[in-house]
């Protein structure tokens, strides 16, 4: 494809960079990190916050079954959940994609960030921050998403459109 | 080891034979489904009843680094977790074993039952079930885990000891 419009950058995930968007999820040694279990396990505390209990709401644990993209890959929508945290973790060592905006007005292409999770790290978009919907590479996987589920007058989620070739990725 | 006492048997997990421990974490046909993504997606949806709501609390999302334990194992001690719920589901396709007792008073050996949870299950224990330490196979692994953060007067980890001898693990 040659493309017009702009081409999204890919950039590492790390805590600091995703402190707007949300949380990182890996068991890196800046976590809180202690051992339980007699020896057994380390446990890497707290990685996210989860913010599902707003208006009445609750956690729920789904399992997303995804196909990969093909590339280049045009950005025409994103969404957000007005009302809760979304977190993704693959289950299964392997890289995905993070396409992010700042909670707030719709974004446009200029307000699109794109993040790089390598294998081991999960994301936990914060309640209202914008994202596209997961952008898995290479073959089909699994990742554990934990959101809100509950009552939600009005939904939980806003879509918006961007407009046709304003924006894309390659890897 | 030639063990006194009782060897446990090792049973399939499924979510009949569980339920009265909890919730099998598994993107099956069983589970309500739907497509989403733009079709790049299959959402099985709410899979675990995630109970860290109740005296203030909330939901904790950590990672467990697990070693593998050796067999055969003694089983010498079970825990519980009297005001919430602790789901694990494995971040890389493999087995783990799964040792509880239903909630309420403390069990004895012979309450004891254990589950091969295959490569692609997770389990969420009920608040109060009891249960063993994660015990993983063959190499260390990555585990996600949700329970319950929040203030517990009188802790949220209630611990026996069971008499040593009377139970043991052989794969």
């Amino acid at each position: 494809m040659t493309a017009p419009g702009t081409r999204l950058t890919i950039e590492p995930l790390t805590a600091e960079a995703f402190r707007a968007f949300g949380d990182v999820i890996e068991a890196s040694d800046a976590a809180r990190h202690f051992t339980i279990n007699q020896g057994f396990a380390e446990r890497y505390h707290d990685l996210a916050r989860i913010d599902t209990a707003g208006g009445g709401g609750h956690s729920v644990v789904s399992i997303f079954k995804a196909l990969p993209r093909t590339f280049p890959l045009a950005i025409t929508l994103m969404e957000r959940h007005p009302l809760g945290s979304q977190a993704f973790v693959a289950l299964a060592p392997m890289p995905f994609l993070v396409v992010v905006a700042r909670p707030g007005a719709a974004p446009g292409p200029q307000d699109i960030r794109c993040f790089l999770a390598a294998a081991g790290q999960g994301v936990n978009y914060a309640r209202g921050t914008w994202h596209h919907p997961l952008i898995a590479l290479d073959a089909p996987g699994d990742f554990l998403v934990i959101d809100r589920g509950g009552v939600a007058d009005g939904g939980n989620c806003d879509e918006i459109a961007l407009p046709e070739g304003a924006l894309w990725l390659e890897r």
